[in-house]
């Protein structure tokens, strides 16, 4: 997924009279958000945070400096009077992507950077943090600041996930295989009642963002679509049901799979999930908890695009389109998980629940819809409008946040994106069909 | 685009009891689209027909006798008793892409086949005719095997196109830059009136083929969309108009271009569309009709969907969807233009002329549409099923057909599609607007 | 090999007197030596001559074409007083690598050129023929004229050997597997002898040419070599040796291989010669006489110095220098082979006779010898000059000249060159051992 | 360079009964040895230590870690009854090369090893040093034993020539071009004298190691060669020089360059020697010491094979064979420089002195011999023979050391070889010419 990134318009403020509610709330999500980072860092040594696992991934340290830069570059430099920046090299150091910004580090050489140090990255954060602490006492802060603190703060979130995503794809690559976090789970998990369906009207339905609180700019305009009947299954494909598709040689059959999948497929090797391995006694897998028997009972994960349009093929279903899952989540509360070692794995369903489940905060569940602009869509003003919607092409939307997704940071209309390839995200897949 | 073919499912056929209308009618629709590929192969040498420009188009002969091979394939031995293929080592030289009719000579290496001859293809088309004729007057054809001889045609149909895009490619890369044919118009054209606007109301609206005659699957099944108010241009972007969006720097502003396309201009250094040269005195560009200077009232061709995009991006404006320009050719005539030197370019649009024009038989129109199923879509059965659907990612719809379309090959719901980055085809773009 | 080729000096002539036997032999020679290119292009349709095999072969025609333009670039233009250029642009088409001489068609698209036709090359070359027979009648030659006609002898020479392996190259990927030439040998060579060896003493020797009679400029100076005591077999490795080496494992064992050569095999996975594979009933192999069981008696060709090197590895022996080969020809007379189909395929070994057999004429034998600059050496003046010298790195010396080397080029003082892994020519190898 | 190892044979020990000046000295020296690499280490961080700069370098902690298992696989396992290996899984991880020992991390993915920490590997540093003195104290050394220490002595003295080259290589390609050491030199260097000539007869004389103390199989065996009478340079070619090549066009002069050099000069863009930037004022150059401008004294270094042969070219001259080399340094001392920041950057020479500078200890001398085996070449038995054979190809020999490379390390008929288009190595030359 891309980072959405702004570049404010100009650099006035003035002197504080008054606090607010408000304000005095965001300052605490702000300060909460940058703990959690450095929390997320914390089980990992220095040298852990300093290596890229792939050109794909970034280092922990590097996420750590970039999201702090974002603060310093879009928001204190604008917004609090007489702010020095910590060191001028570290734009060239942690800018990510904005070519208005200037030269930067070549994104596959991230990895490269052992200077500044991980105890300097930290001391950066610390300066940062103070910085935004004197401009929310100090200053009155204008609706564009405010936005920009907003702003900041979700796009920290989105680091968090990435922090931990590429944490992931490096110890995977480590002969030692190490956790990140010792699991609190000691016994396996019940197997998730048999598969169910939900079905929904067709009909024309309104979806996308209306505009109270803070959303990324793809995720509107609010608009029509027209939907046919469908209905969803209650729960995702689990690891049981993804062995039953190996077992029956789902990698191995060319008519399930999208030509290009099975070229990639062919050319890659693939014969199961990113991270597992086939071994005596049954499948293996890294995760954020360690080297560990593949869990049955778990939502599968770690799946391309490819791999799930193939497994609903082979299942004689498809996937739901971005609508028809928003329209499934209608009326479901966005539930939080618990930051903590077992936040880091996806839960089974419940068998004892009815109606849909795990639609938030397992994994990203890929959708059949292609990420293209909303009727209507205007790219925001500036540095976040260019960086939405130049990546609709050739990727597709995902729905529902997963494990490794910060609290406070999924909604329903959140439109989440990768190529059709990827898979070292939390990404798995629920079945659709026409009714 | 992909090329639909299909393997027929049985043998049986019975003695002729007498001859109807339609079949005569379709027997010579078959003599005369065979009759076509030859005389578009006539202007060529024999050793013109057997160099593969890229790995992405084949050889003239190739064309020729694949087209032939399908004949013998999934019509001749499965309808005509008796019959003896021409050559079994044939099967292996021809096929294009059948895994489950078996091995084949791969597909970037169908240059290196100077065996068998252009002259010997030659006989085996003459030798594969004759049977189709026997087959046409001796046997009781079933709705299936008319059906293959329908399909039969338009794969043809398309396979003369191909040969079309695919020598202008060998054209373009020889240094004495041959004119496949000569040009009869020794004068400029007129240029276009001012670009125009025809509004379309919104609403529920059908698409899709309907099921009368023949089409491919992907255009199937006829289904509802809704659509919003727009509006479309009366004509297609133009040579002039390009060279204009070139000289205000279009290839060099990175903010015109989705991601992927920018990434593709700055590898490949793309500074104008294909075959164009910058020269003293004005861009020169390679031609169905040699090498000539860009003619200003022309629509533009040989350009990716990523340029089409960007250009759109710089007037302000955007492409229109799929099914937006089938709207738009609700009521207009499928226009057929006469063969000949002068069909191998795209003609400007009359300046004197009201509505919409040059929307079919000029240049494929890129959409905003991402070629996914239409809702319910059901791959045929067999080897046609398999073809269609399996291109259903990354790639974006065209409309219209272009001036190396056959005639009789194009229609409304027609969808062609191709990756975004492709531009050997006659490829253009019209602009669409919301209101 | 590299073509070593010339710019001559300028353009003066005179008027000619008398004619010498010398010239008159010049004459004749020059003669021949074109009519044998025509004669190898013969039984190729113009379909053949047009297709390139790969980037380092070269379509047959161009042959045709550019050791014609040899002719008429650095001979006929600066010594045939009013000799018009046949076609301005045949010089970007059939210049090879002469930075000096101006742009030329890239070397990977040589295989594009449909145009001109090979009729018009036939037309091409008896036109420069037809001039080069007037300045032989008109024209005093000076001795630099002289030069170069000996010298483009010798070029066409080099290309008529690389005419047949690029011929040999392109059949190998054609699925019809045509033949060259039939075969006129009906029965299968006797075996040879057993492989016996020749001693020779050390002490210091001359190598390299002395200079009289035409030579490149990399096979001088003559100069001292101080050689060792060594012993040389009798005879090439045959198939059948070959074969006890590729069923003892010697392709899947690494500490036979050099480590660049084992890389090599790992990445291509070579598992035998070139054009070999494995069928049941043994070994077949793709000849300029067609498809055919590879003949044990016949000595093994088409294999890589890194083949080569591991072969002699595993028998416990190594590979001569180029000088005890050079030592061990010392006495050997140069034998010529008759021009035709049997002169196509390496000559088994007499088993009946006595001493050092094969060594001109059945297959370039691999040396030790790092093809470097003779002691002294200096490049001809030039771009003769240019093109020896610059290619002394990273290959290897072979020695001897193959079945498909032209009568009269040999000698014993040629260096060929290749990188070590090539092995499209008709390369092999023989033992040698200390004593 | 390949690192020369070994497997030995067996383990058997016994019990010690006496201690020897030899076994103290040879004590001495390994101890010597080890702690000169943790020295080399105490200025890098332990992030600098993780992080590998590029798929042919490794991270000094792999580095610090491999020459210690080295002596636990080779020497401690074998001949120390009761060792305990310090972690079983290390062996994966810090093997290197060697087939027969077993898999091994991927050397491209030498630097994903976060973990173990480069504190831990400092505790089996200590682990190993404690058991290696346990070793000389309480056991009576064989023969083979001892010989092996040896061979790990020089072997971890490689391996602190690399870590020295890799942190170089890491160091330049970050942004903030970290220091490695604070020079101590505060002027600039004198210029050296104008470069003169030494001659050398010609004559039959003999080289390579003659087998007393330690060497390396492929110095030997001793054996004759033939010399012509020749002159070397006094001097290597100083940056000074080496600018006067650039700014007469050399890098873009054709003419001057061999075939695959060019070729290499052309895709890479390569406008200087590795680490040089062109920047206002004059070249600035990356080094252990920090980023700053070239010293026109100090010898030119970090250029290719292909570089030095083309300035040789352009010079008029030639670079020595490695032969020419060892007679000149047939009556030189082995100069060894202190260890120091001033050790790591070439020294100039001294213009007051007379005869042959430069010979040892300031960067390793290209010369014009392909790396070979010598006449009667043996590999050693073992592993040790397996890896300075296999890579006699495509190399080239260089001399005499450079000022990263350790005190007593170097030697007269030392061969050191790189492909000839490596530089990330103290790389430079001295001219040579006929007489």
């Amino acid at each position: 997924m891309s980072i959405s990134e702004a570049v404010p318009a100009g650099p006035q403020t003035q002197a504080k009279d008054q606090t607010t509610p408000e304000n005095d709330q965001l300052f605490r999500r702000l300060m909460e958000t940058r703990r959690v980072s450095l929390d997320l860092a914390a089980p990992l040594s220095d040298e852990d945070q300093v290596v890229q696992a792939n050109p794909d991934a970034s280092p922990t340290k590097w996420h750590l400096a970039h999201i702090t830069w974002f603060f310093e570059a879009f928001v204190l430099r604008s917004f609090l009077p007489g702010y020095r920046v910590y060191d001028e090299k570290f734009e060239y150091c942690f800018n990510s992507y904005y070519d208005t910004v200037g030269e930067r580090q070549p994104r596959d050489k991230r990895g490269l950077m052992t200077r500044p140090s991980a105890a300097e990255v930290r001391s950066y954060r610390a300066y940062v943090d103070e910085a935004l602490e004197r401009m929310f006492t100090d200053v009155d802060l204008s609706d564009e600041a405010l936005a920009l603190v907003e702003l900041g703060i979700n796009h920290e979130q989105q680091h968090q996930e990435l922090l931990l995503t590429d944490i992931l794809a490096l110890f995977s690559d480590e002969p030692l295989k190490p956790a990140y976090r010792e699991a609190k789970m000691g016994v396996a998990a019940d197997a998730p009642g048999e598969l169910t369906w939900t079905s929904f009207d067709g009909g024309i339905h309104e979806f996308g963002h209306g505009g109270d609180g803070f959303f990324y700019d793809n995720e509107g305009p609010r608009h029509e679509e027209l939907i046919r009947p469908f209905k969803l299954a209650n729960r995702c494909i689990t690891n049981k049901e993804w062995i039953a598709f190996i077992e029956d040689g789902g990698y191995e059959t060319s008519t399930l799979w999208l030509s290009d999948g099975w070229s990639r497929v062919s050319r890659k090797g693939w014969k199961g999930p990113l991270y597992w391995d086939e071994a005596e006694g049954g499948f293996m897998q890294m995760t954020l908890l360690g080297y560990r028997p593949v869990d049955p009972a778990a939502p599968v994960t770690h799946i391309s695009f490819f791999e799930a349009d193939a497994f609903a093929r082979w299942a004689g279903k498809r996937l739901p389109s971005e609508f028809e899952w928003e329209l499934a989540a209608e009326d479901l509360p966005v539930k939080g998980r618990t930051l903590g070692a077992d936040h880091l794995r996806p839960m089974p369903a419940d068998p004892k629940a009815n109606g849909l489940q795990q639609m938030y905060g397992d994994v990203w569940e890929w959708t059949a819809s292609a990420y293209l602009p909303y009727p209507g869509f205007k790219p925001a003003v500036g540095a976040v409008g260019e960086y939405n919607g130049k990546f609709m092409c050739n990727q597709f939307v995902l729905k529902g946040g997963s494990c490794a997704t910060p609290e406070g940071h999924i909604r329903k209309t959140y439109r989440n994106f990768f190529y059709p390839f990827q898979r070292w995200q939390f990404t798995g897949l629920r079945l659709a069909a026409d009714i």
